[in-house]
Protein backbone atom coordinates (compact mmCIF):
# COMPACT_ATOMS: atom_id res chain seq x y z
CA UNK A 1 0.00 0.00 0.00
CA UNK A 2 2.59 2.17 0.81
CA UNK A 3 4.71 2.11 -2.11
CA UNK A 4 1.08 2.66 -4.60
CA UNK A 5 0.70 5.92 -2.59
CA UNK A 6 -2.76 4.85 -1.29
CA UNK A 7 -4.48 8.23 0.05
CA UNK A 8 -6.04 6.34 3.05
CA UNK A 9 -5.39 3.33 5.29
CA UNK A 10 -8.54 1.69 7.17
CA UNK A 11 -6.57 -0.18 10.05
CA UNK A 12 -8.55 -3.16 11.99
CA UNK A 13 -7.80 -6.01 14.42
CA UNK A 14 -4.33 -5.29 16.52
CA UNK A 15 -2.93 -2.14 18.06
CA UNK A 16 -2.50 1.02 16.22
CA UNK A 17 0.98 1.29 17.31
CA UNK A 18 1.67 -1.43 14.45
CA UNK A 19 1.35 0.27 11.14
CA UNK A 20 0.32 4.03 11.87
CA UNK A 21 3.84 5.57 12.39
CA UNK A 22 5.05 4.26 8.97
CA UNK A 23 1.83 4.97 7.40
CA UNK A 24 1.76 8.37 8.70
CA UNK A 25 5.41 9.25 7.48
CA UNK A 26 4.64 8.28 3.84
CA UNK A 27 1.76 10.84 4.41
CA UNK A 28 -0.96 8.11 4.07
CA UNK A 29 -4.06 8.97 6.31
CA UNK A 30 -5.01 6.39 8.69
CA UNK A 31 -8.38 5.80 9.96
CA UNK A 32 -8.69 2.44 12.88
CA UNK A 33 -11.71 0.45 13.56
CA UNK A 34 -12.42 0.41 16.99
CA UNK A 35 -15.03 -0.99 19.42
CA UNK A 36 -14.89 0.47 22.50
CA UNK A 37 -13.83 3.79 24.43
CA UNK A 38 -10.52 2.32 25.63
CA UNK A 39 -9.32 1.34 22.02
CA UNK A 40 -10.40 4.63 20.42
CA UNK A 41 -8.49 6.66 22.94
CA UNK A 42 -5.38 4.23 22.50
CA UNK A 43 -5.82 4.85 18.44
CA UNK A 44 -6.15 8.72 19.00
CA UNK A 45 -2.58 8.70 21.02
CA UNK A 46 -1.21 6.61 18.84
CA UNK A 47 -1.41 9.35 15.92
CA UNK A 48 -4.38 8.36 13.48
CA UNK A 49 -6.34 10.70 11.63
CA UNK A 50 -9.87 9.47 12.61
CA UNK A 51 -11.57 6.19 14.00
CA UNK A 52 -14.53 4.23 12.40
CA UNK A 53 -16.66 3.17 15.78
CA UNK A 54 -18.26 -0.41 14.66
CA UNK A 55 -21.42 -1.32 17.23
CA UNK A 56 -22.13 -5.25 16.97
CA UNK A 57 -24.99 -4.80 14.68
CA UNK A 58 -22.99 -5.06 12.06
CA UNK A 59 -21.67 -7.90 9.86
CA UNK A 60 -18.52 -9.86 10.25
CA UNK A 61 -16.13 -9.08 13.22
CA UNK A 62 -17.96 -6.94 15.57
CA UNK A 63 -15.22 -6.64 18.40
CA UNK A 64 -15.02 -8.37 22.05
CA UNK A 65 -17.80 -6.27 24.07
CA UNK A 66 -21.24 -6.65 21.95
CA UNK A 67 -21.40 -2.59 22.12
CA UNK A 68 -23.93 -1.12 19.75
CA UNK A 69 -24.13 1.66 17.86
CA UNK A 70 -26.47 3.71 19.44
CA UNK A 71 -24.19 3.41 22.70
CA UNK A 72 -20.67 3.60 21.66
CA UNK A 73 -20.70 6.27 19.05
CA UNK A 74 -21.18 9.16 21.61
CA UNK A 75 -19.11 7.47 24.02
CA UNK A 76 -16.38 7.62 21.62
CA UNK A 77 -16.83 11.07 20.42
CA UNK A 78 -17.38 12.41 24.00
CA UNK A 79 -13.42 10.63 24.58
CA UNK A 80 -11.22 11.62 21.45
CA UNK A 81 -10.67 15.10 19.11
CA UNK A 82 -10.17 13.16 16.51
CA UNK A 83 -13.36 12.73 13.70
CA UNK A 84 -15.66 9.52 14.32
CA UNK A 85 -17.29 7.62 11.56
CA UNK A 86 -20.05 5.08 12.57
CA UNK A 87 -20.28 1.41 11.45
CA UNK A 88 -22.58 -1.16 12.35
CA UNK A 89 -26.11 -0.74 11.72
CA UNK A 90 -26.49 2.04 8.88
CA UNK A 91 -28.41 1.02 5.91
CA UNK A 92 -30.87 4.31 4.36
CA UNK A 93 -30.86 8.32 5.01
CA UNK A 94 -32.63 6.82 8.27
CA UNK A 95 -29.42 5.50 9.92
CA UNK A 96 -27.62 8.18 8.50
CA UNK A 97 -28.99 10.94 10.37
CA UNK A 98 -28.89 8.61 13.14
CA UNK A 99 -25.29 8.60 13.33
CA UNK A 100 -24.82 12.33 12.81
CA UNK A 101 -26.81 12.90 15.53
CA UNK A 102 -25.43 10.71 17.67
CA UNK A 103 -22.08 13.30 17.13
CA UNK A 104 -20.34 11.27 13.87
CA UNK A 105 -18.58 12.96 10.82
CA UNK A 106 -19.94 10.33 8.88
CA UNK A 107 -21.06 6.75 8.32
CA UNK A 108 -18.81 3.48 7.06
CA UNK A 109 -21.76 0.59 5.42
CA UNK A 110 -21.02 -2.41 4.37
CA UNK A 111 -24.04 -5.20 4.21
CA UNK A 112 -25.98 -2.24 1.91
CA UNK A 113 -23.28 -1.76 -0.35
CA UNK A 114 -22.62 -5.32 -1.08
CA UNK A 115 -26.07 -5.70 -2.06
CA UNK A 116 -25.60 -3.31 -4.85
CA UNK A 117 -25.63 -4.17 -8.58
CA UNK A 118 -21.70 -3.01 -8.61
CA UNK A 119 -20.85 -5.30 -5.83
CA UNK A 120 -18.37 -8.08 -7.15
CA UNK A 121 -20.11 -11.14 -4.56
CA UNK A 122 -21.90 -13.52 -6.01
CA UNK A 123 -25.49 -13.93 -6.80
CA UNK A 124 -26.68 -16.13 -4.29
CA UNK A 125 -25.52 -14.06 -1.57
CA UNK A 126 -26.72 -11.22 -2.19
CA UNK A 127 -29.46 -13.60 -2.26
CA UNK A 128 -29.17 -14.47 0.93
CA UNK A 129 -29.07 -10.91 2.47
CA UNK A 130 -32.13 -10.00 0.85
CA UNK A 131 -33.65 -12.95 2.46
CA UNK A 132 -32.88 -12.39 5.66
CA UNK A 133 -35.04 -11.30 7.85
CA UNK A 134 -34.78 -8.93 11.27
CA UNK A 135 -33.81 -11.94 13.49
CA UNK A 136 -31.98 -13.56 10.54
CA UNK A 137 -28.25 -12.92 12.09
CA UNK A 138 -26.41 -14.54 14.63
CA UNK A 139 -23.00 -12.92 16.69
CA UNK A 140 -20.97 -16.32 17.19
CA UNK A 141 -18.33 -16.43 19.69
CA UNK A 142 -14.84 -16.47 18.44
CA UNK A 143 -11.45 -17.38 19.76
CA UNK A 144 -10.50 -20.00 22.60
CA UNK A 145 -12.24 -20.17 25.81
CA UNK A 146 -10.29 -18.77 28.80
CA UNK A 147 -12.37 -17.31 31.68
CA UNK A 148 -9.43 -15.99 33.71
CA UNK A 149 -10.31 -12.09 34.73
CA UNK A 150 -7.37 -9.78 35.66
CA UNK A 151 -9.01 -7.94 38.51
CA UNK A 152 -5.57 -5.40 38.80
CA UNK A 153 -5.91 -4.77 35.12
CA UNK A 154 -9.65 -5.26 34.14
CA UNK A 155 -8.33 -7.28 31.27
CA UNK A 156 -11.24 -9.95 30.70
CA UNK A 157 -9.28 -11.78 28.34
CA UNK A 158 -11.32 -14.04 26.09
CA UNK A 159 -14.76 -15.01 28.65
CA UNK A 160 -17.63 -16.83 27.08
CA UNK A 161 -19.89 -13.92 25.65
CA UNK A 162 -17.16 -11.48 25.74
CA UNK A 163 -14.73 -13.04 23.31
CA UNK A 164 -14.44 -11.55 20.31
CA UNK A 165 -17.62 -12.29 17.38
CA UNK A 166 -18.28 -12.56 14.09
CA UNK A 167 -21.55 -12.13 12.55
CA UNK A 168 -23.34 -14.09 10.50
CA UNK A 169 -26.25 -14.58 8.65
CA UNK A 170 -28.52 -17.77 9.97
CA UNK A 171 -29.32 -19.98 7.19
CA UNK A 172 -29.86 -23.36 6.47
CA UNK A 173 -26.13 -24.67 6.49
CA UNK A 174 -25.89 -22.55 10.01
CA UNK A 175 -29.62 -23.56 11.20
CA UNK A 176 -28.54 -27.29 10.91
CA UNK A 177 -25.17 -27.03 13.24
CA UNK A 178 -26.80 -24.77 15.37
CA UNK A 179 -29.43 -27.08 16.19
CA UNK A 180 -26.99 -29.62 16.50
CA UNK A 181 -25.71 -27.80 19.33
CA UNK A 182 -22.93 -25.87 18.21
CA UNK A 183 -22.79 -22.18 18.88
CA UNK A 184 -19.41 -21.01 18.73
CA UNK A 185 -17.63 -19.75 15.18
CA UNK A 186 -14.60 -22.23 16.18
CA UNK A 187 -17.01 -25.27 16.60
CA UNK A 188 -18.86 -24.71 13.17
CA UNK A 189 -15.64 -23.15 11.27
CA UNK A 190 -12.49 -23.98 12.87
CA UNK A 191 -11.69 -26.70 10.35
CA UNK A 192 -11.72 -26.80 6.95
CA UNK A 193 -14.85 -28.13 5.61
CA UNK A 194 -15.12 -32.44 5.45
CA UNK A 195 -15.37 -32.96 1.85
CA UNK A 196 -12.69 -30.72 1.20
CA UNK A 197 -9.91 -30.87 4.14
CA UNK A 198 -7.00 -29.92 2.13
CA UNK A 199 -8.42 -26.21 0.63
CA UNK A 200 -6.52 -23.12 0.52
CA UNK A 201 -9.85 -21.10 -0.04
CA UNK A 202 -11.52 -19.86 3.34
CA UNK A 203 -15.02 -19.23 4.28
CA UNK A 204 -15.86 -15.53 3.16
CA UNK A 205 -13.96 -16.42 -0.54
CA UNK A 206 -16.09 -19.75 -0.65
CA UNK A 207 -19.15 -17.71 0.34
CA UNK A 208 -19.35 -14.30 -0.74
CA UNK A 209 -17.21 -14.90 -4.13
CA UNK A 210 -18.07 -18.35 -5.07
CA UNK A 211 -21.07 -18.54 -3.63
CA UNK A 212 -20.77 -21.75 -2.03
CA UNK A 213 -23.60 -21.56 0.93
CA UNK A 214 -23.67 -25.63 1.68
CA UNK A 215 -20.98 -25.69 4.28
CA UNK A 216 -21.26 -22.01 5.47
CA UNK A 217 -22.96 -18.58 5.61
CA UNK A 218 -22.37 -14.95 5.10
CA UNK A 219 -21.32 -12.33 7.00
CA UNK A 220 -23.88 -9.68 7.48
CA UNK A 221 -25.84 -7.27 10.02
CA UNK A 222 -28.28 -6.89 11.45
CA UNK A 223 -29.77 -4.55 8.76
CA UNK A 224 -30.29 -7.30 6.21
CA UNK A 225 -33.91 -7.18 7.39
CA UNK A 226 -34.43 -4.01 5.83
CA UNK A 227 -32.67 -4.53 2.39
CA UNK A 228 -35.32 -5.51 -0.20
CA UNK A 229 -33.69 -4.55 -3.42
CA UNK A 230 -30.14 -4.36 -5.26
CA UNK A 231 -29.90 -1.32 -6.81
CA UNK A 232 -26.80 0.56 -8.26
CA UNK A 233 -24.84 2.32 -6.13
CA UNK A 234 -25.87 5.71 -7.23
CA UNK A 235 -29.34 5.27 -6.83
CA UNK A 236 -28.24 3.63 -3.32
CA UNK A 237 -26.30 7.15 -2.49
CA UNK A 238 -29.25 9.02 -4.32
CA UNK A 239 -31.59 7.72 -1.90
CA UNK A 240 -29.92 8.28 1.01
CA UNK A 241 -29.47 11.41 0.40
CA UNK A 242 -33.79 12.10 -0.31
CA UNK A 243 -34.12 10.16 2.91
CA UNK A 244 -31.77 12.07 5.04
CA UNK A 245 -33.36 15.56 4.02
CA UNK A 246 -36.99 13.97 4.79
CA UNK A 247 -36.07 13.30 7.63
CA UNK A 248 -34.40 16.92 8.64
CA UNK A 249 -37.92 17.99 7.74
CA UNK A 250 -39.23 15.92 10.09
CA UNK A 251 -36.78 17.00 12.85
CA UNK A 252 -37.35 20.65 11.92
CA UNK A 253 -41.19 19.88 12.25
CA UNK A 254 -40.87 18.43 15.79
CA UNK A 255 -38.99 21.50 16.87
CA UNK A 256 -41.65 23.99 15.26
CA UNK A 257 -44.48 22.37 17.31
CA UNK B 1 -55.35 -0.45 36.98
CA UNK B 2 -58.77 -0.69 34.95
CA UNK B 3 -60.52 0.27 38.04
CA UNK B 4 -58.15 3.08 38.93
CA UNK B 5 -58.62 4.12 35.51
CA UNK B 6 -55.10 4.71 34.52
CA UNK B 7 -55.00 6.57 31.72
CA UNK B 8 -52.16 4.57 29.59
CA UNK B 9 -50.92 0.71 30.28
CA UNK B 10 -47.23 -0.17 29.41
CA UNK B 11 -47.56 -4.48 28.79
CA UNK B 12 -44.42 -6.76 28.34
CA UNK B 13 -43.86 -10.09 28.20
CA UNK B 14 -46.23 -12.67 26.60
CA UNK B 15 -49.27 -12.44 24.14
CA UNK B 16 -50.69 -8.87 23.11
CA UNK B 17 -54.08 -10.64 23.38
CA UNK B 18 -53.92 -11.52 26.87
CA UNK B 19 -55.30 -7.46 28.24
CA UNK B 20 -55.11 -6.02 25.13
CA UNK B 21 -59.57 -6.11 24.44
CA UNK B 22 -59.93 -5.81 28.28
CA UNK B 23 -57.54 -2.36 28.77
CA UNK B 24 -59.30 -1.37 25.64
CA UNK B 25 -62.87 -1.82 26.80
CA UNK B 26 -62.11 0.28 29.54
CA UNK B 27 -60.70 3.25 27.81
CA UNK B 28 -57.21 2.85 28.64
CA UNK B 29 -54.17 3.43 25.87
CA UNK B 30 -52.28 0.34 25.08
CA UNK B 31 -48.37 0.19 24.69
CA UNK B 32 -46.87 -2.91 24.10
CA UNK B 33 -43.19 -3.99 24.27
CA UNK B 34 -41.97 -5.81 21.85
CA UNK B 35 -38.52 -6.17 19.83
CA UNK B 36 -38.51 -8.02 16.69
CA UNK B 37 -40.98 -6.89 13.23
CA UNK B 38 -43.25 -10.08 13.95
CA UNK B 39 -44.02 -9.07 17.74
CA UNK B 40 -45.14 -5.39 16.96
CA UNK B 41 -47.05 -6.95 14.07
CA UNK B 42 -49.04 -9.57 16.35
CA UNK B 43 -49.60 -5.81 18.67
CA UNK B 44 -50.78 -3.84 16.08
CA UNK B 45 -52.79 -6.96 14.65
CA UNK B 46 -54.44 -7.30 18.35
CA UNK B 47 -55.27 -3.59 18.66
CA UNK B 48 -52.80 -1.47 20.95
CA UNK B 49 -52.17 1.65 20.18
CA UNK B 50 -48.80 2.23 19.82
CA UNK B 51 -45.98 -0.25 20.38
CA UNK B 52 -42.04 0.43 22.33
CA UNK B 53 -39.25 -1.11 20.44
CA UNK B 54 -36.65 -2.32 22.64
CA UNK B 55 -32.66 -2.70 22.02
CA UNK B 56 -30.41 -5.29 22.99
CA UNK B 57 -28.41 -2.42 24.76
CA UNK B 58 -31.15 -1.40 27.39
CA UNK B 59 -31.03 -2.95 30.75
CA UNK B 60 -32.98 -5.98 32.02
CA UNK B 61 -35.10 -8.01 29.72
CA UNK B 62 -33.77 -7.45 26.41
CA UNK B 63 -35.37 -9.56 23.68
CA UNK B 64 -34.25 -13.08 22.71
CA UNK B 65 -32.52 -11.81 19.31
CA UNK B 66 -30.10 -9.24 20.53
CA UNK B 67 -31.41 -6.50 17.81
CA UNK B 68 -29.91 -3.11 17.97
CA UNK B 69 -32.16 0.08 18.95
CA UNK B 70 -30.53 1.17 15.41
CA UNK B 71 -31.47 -1.85 13.32
CA UNK B 72 -34.47 -2.89 15.07
CA UNK B 73 -36.72 0.52 14.94
CA UNK B 74 -36.86 1.78 11.52
CA UNK B 75 -38.01 -1.84 10.39
CA UNK B 76 -40.73 -2.16 12.80
CA UNK B 77 -41.22 1.42 11.78
CA UNK B 78 -41.46 0.50 8.42
CA UNK B 79 -43.98 -2.66 9.75
CA UNK B 80 -46.29 -1.19 11.30
CA UNK B 81 -48.70 1.67 10.95
CA UNK B 82 -48.74 2.58 14.54
CA UNK B 83 -46.54 5.53 16.07
CA UNK B 84 -42.85 3.77 17.59
CA UNK B 85 -41.83 4.87 20.65
CA UNK B 86 -37.52 3.74 20.66
CA UNK B 87 -36.09 2.26 23.81
CA UNK B 88 -32.80 1.14 24.61
CA UNK B 89 -29.44 3.05 24.29
CA UNK B 90 -31.09 6.29 24.87
CA UNK B 91 -28.68 8.38 27.51
CA UNK B 92 -28.81 12.23 26.14
CA UNK B 93 -30.38 14.71 23.20
CA UNK B 94 -28.38 12.90 20.92
CA UNK B 95 -30.33 9.78 21.22
CA UNK B 96 -33.29 11.57 21.62
CA UNK B 97 -32.40 12.54 18.21
CA UNK B 98 -31.32 9.63 16.82
CA UNK B 99 -33.91 7.82 18.09
CA UNK B 100 -36.41 10.32 16.01
CA UNK B 101 -34.32 10.11 13.06
CA UNK B 102 -34.80 6.53 12.54
CA UNK B 103 -38.63 7.23 12.51
CA UNK B 104 -39.55 6.95 16.25
CA UNK B 105 -42.11 9.19 17.78
CA UNK B 106 -40.80 9.16 20.86
CA UNK B 107 -38.40 7.40 23.32
CA UNK B 108 -38.62 4.69 26.23
CA UNK B 109 -35.81 5.72 28.99
CA UNK B 110 -34.74 3.37 32.05
CA UNK B 111 -31.31 3.58 33.52
CA UNK B 112 -30.81 7.56 32.51
CA UNK B 113 -33.59 7.89 34.93
CA UNK B 114 -32.52 5.54 37.53
CA UNK B 115 -29.64 7.68 38.00
CA UNK B 116 -31.85 11.28 38.86
CA UNK B 117 -32.19 12.56 42.44
CA UNK B 118 -35.95 11.76 42.30
CA UNK B 119 -35.66 7.90 41.58
CA UNK B 120 -36.00 5.89 44.77
CA UNK B 121 -33.64 3.40 43.92
CA UNK B 122 -30.49 2.65 46.67
CA UNK B 123 -27.43 5.37 46.50
CA UNK B 124 -25.37 2.11 46.23
CA UNK B 125 -27.03 1.20 42.66
CA UNK B 126 -26.84 4.71 41.10
CA UNK B 127 -23.61 4.54 42.09
CA UNK B 128 -22.57 1.28 40.59
CA UNK B 129 -24.31 3.00 37.47
CA UNK B 130 -21.79 6.36 37.56
CA UNK B 131 -18.54 4.04 38.14
CA UNK B 132 -19.93 1.46 34.94
CA UNK B 133 -17.61 2.33 31.91
CA UNK B 134 -18.77 1.50 27.98
CA UNK B 135 -17.80 -2.35 28.26
CA UNK B 136 -19.42 -2.88 31.98
CA UNK B 137 -22.60 -4.49 31.23
CA UNK B 138 -23.47 -7.95 29.91
CA UNK B 139 -26.70 -9.89 28.81
CA UNK B 140 -26.31 -12.68 30.18
CA UNK B 141 -28.87 -15.58 28.51
CA UNK B 142 -32.24 -16.62 30.16
CA UNK B 143 -34.87 -19.66 30.00
CA UNK B 144 -33.89 -23.25 30.03
CA UNK B 145 -31.44 -24.94 26.70
CA UNK B 146 -33.68 -26.20 24.30
CA UNK B 147 -31.67 -26.33 21.20
CA UNK B 148 -34.90 -27.69 18.50
CA UNK B 149 -35.75 -25.36 16.02
CA UNK B 150 -39.05 -25.88 13.73
CA UNK B 151 -37.93 -25.56 10.13
CA UNK B 152 -41.44 -25.49 9.46
CA UNK B 153 -42.49 -22.80 11.82
CA UNK B 154 -39.65 -21.02 11.67
CA UNK B 155 -39.63 -21.13 15.31
CA UNK B 156 -36.06 -21.77 17.00
CA UNK B 157 -37.19 -22.10 20.86
CA UNK B 158 -34.54 -21.06 23.31
CA UNK B 159 -31.77 -21.97 21.29
CA UNK B 160 -27.87 -20.74 23.26
CA UNK B 161 -27.54 -16.77 22.58
CA UNK B 162 -30.48 -16.15 21.00
CA UNK B 163 -32.58 -17.07 24.37
CA UNK B 164 -34.05 -14.29 25.97
CA UNK B 165 -31.62 -11.96 27.86
CA UNK B 166 -31.43 -9.39 30.67
CA UNK B 167 -28.61 -6.77 30.79
CA UNK B 168 -26.69 -6.43 34.15
CA UNK B 169 -24.03 -4.19 35.06
CA UNK B 170 -20.63 -6.52 36.00
CA UNK B 171 -20.20 -5.38 39.74
CA UNK B 172 -17.37 -7.20 41.56
CA UNK B 173 -20.09 -10.10 42.54
CA UNK B 174 -21.09 -10.81 38.67
CA UNK B 175 -17.47 -10.72 37.87
CA UNK B 176 -16.45 -12.87 40.38
CA UNK B 177 -19.33 -15.63 39.50
CA UNK B 178 -17.99 -15.60 35.73
CA UNK B 179 -14.70 -16.04 36.41
CA UNK B 180 -16.00 -19.40 38.02
CA UNK B 181 -17.22 -20.10 34.37
CA UNK B 182 -20.51 -19.29 35.08
CA UNK B 183 -22.22 -17.04 32.12
CA UNK B 184 -26.10 -17.42 31.67
CA UNK B 185 -28.74 -16.03 34.55
CA UNK B 186 -29.84 -19.42 35.78
CA UNK B 187 -26.51 -20.23 36.71
CA UNK B 188 -26.21 -16.74 38.60
CA UNK B 189 -29.62 -16.55 39.57
CA UNK B 190 -31.35 -19.24 39.31
CA UNK B 191 -31.68 -19.98 43.29
CA UNK B 192 -32.48 -17.74 46.06
CA UNK B 193 -28.71 -16.69 47.91
CA UNK B 194 -27.45 -19.26 49.50
CA UNK B 195 -26.90 -17.34 52.41
CA UNK B 196 -30.80 -16.41 52.85
CA UNK B 197 -32.26 -19.60 51.21
CA UNK B 198 -36.39 -18.88 52.24
CA UNK B 199 -36.11 -15.00 51.34
CA UNK B 200 -39.27 -14.03 49.58
CA UNK B 201 -37.95 -10.16 48.20
CA UNK B 202 -36.12 -10.77 44.28
CA UNK B 203 -32.96 -9.93 42.92
CA UNK B 204 -34.11 -6.55 41.45
CA UNK B 205 -35.52 -5.17 45.08
CA UNK B 206 -32.39 -6.48 46.56
CA UNK B 207 -30.05 -4.55 44.42
CA UNK B 208 -32.10 -1.60 43.68
CA UNK B 209 -34.51 -0.89 46.71
CA UNK B 210 -31.92 -1.88 49.28
CA UNK B 211 -28.33 -1.52 47.46
CA UNK B 212 -27.32 -4.97 47.93
CA UNK B 213 -24.93 -5.64 45.91
CA UNK B 214 -23.05 -8.48 47.36
CA UNK B 215 -24.94 -11.64 45.99
CA UNK B 216 -26.36 -9.64 42.76
CA UNK B 217 -26.12 -7.11 40.30
CA UNK B 218 -28.47 -4.55 39.17
CA UNK B 219 -29.84 -4.23 35.33
CA UNK B 220 -28.92 -1.21 33.43
CA UNK B 221 -28.31 -0.11 29.62
CA UNK B 222 -24.69 -0.15 27.68
CA UNK B 223 -25.64 3.93 28.25
CA UNK B 224 -24.32 3.18 31.77
CA UNK B 225 -21.09 4.44 30.31
CA UNK B 226 -22.09 7.94 29.52
CA UNK B 227 -23.81 8.75 32.48
CA UNK B 228 -21.33 10.78 35.29
CA UNK B 229 -24.11 12.68 37.27
CA UNK B 230 -27.21 12.67 39.19
CA UNK B 231 -29.20 15.31 38.08
CA UNK B 232 -32.74 16.31 38.92
CA UNK B 233 -35.34 14.87 36.52
CA UNK B 234 -35.83 18.83 35.00
CA UNK B 235 -32.33 19.05 35.01
CA UNK B 236 -31.87 16.25 32.82
CA UNK B 237 -34.98 16.63 30.70
CA UNK B 238 -33.72 20.59 29.97
CA UNK B 239 -30.53 19.40 28.94
CA UNK B 240 -31.44 16.99 26.60
CA UNK B 241 -33.53 19.56 25.07
CA UNK B 242 -30.89 22.21 24.82
CA UNK B 243 -28.65 19.16 23.60
CA UNK B 244 -31.32 18.31 20.56
CA UNK B 245 -31.27 22.06 19.30
CA UNK B 246 -27.47 21.46 18.92
CA UNK B 247 -27.73 18.03 17.16
CA UNK B 248 -30.90 19.77 14.92
CA UNK B 249 -28.52 22.36 14.25
CA UNK B 250 -25.38 20.42 13.22
CA UNK B 251 -27.13 18.76 11.17
CA UNK B 252 -28.70 21.93 9.42
CA UNK B 253 -25.43 22.80 8.83
CA UNK B 254 -24.39 19.33 6.71
CA UNK B 255 -27.13 20.25 4.91
CA UNK B 256 -26.08 23.86 3.90
CA UNK B 257 -22.35 22.83 3.17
Amino acid sequence: GIEEKVPVAIVSQGSPLMYTPALKKAGIRVIQVCSTVRHARKAADAGVDAVVVSGTEGGGHSGFDQLTTMCIVPQVVDAVDIPVIAGGGIGDGRGLMAALSLGAEGVYMGTRFIATRECPAHPRAKELILATPDTGTISLRHGAPSPAVDDATGNRGFVEERRGSIRLVINDYLRRVMADGKFSYDEIFGKASPDDPGKKSNRTVDSYIWGKLENTSISAGQISGMIRDLPTCRELVERMVAQAEAVLKRLRGFHAE
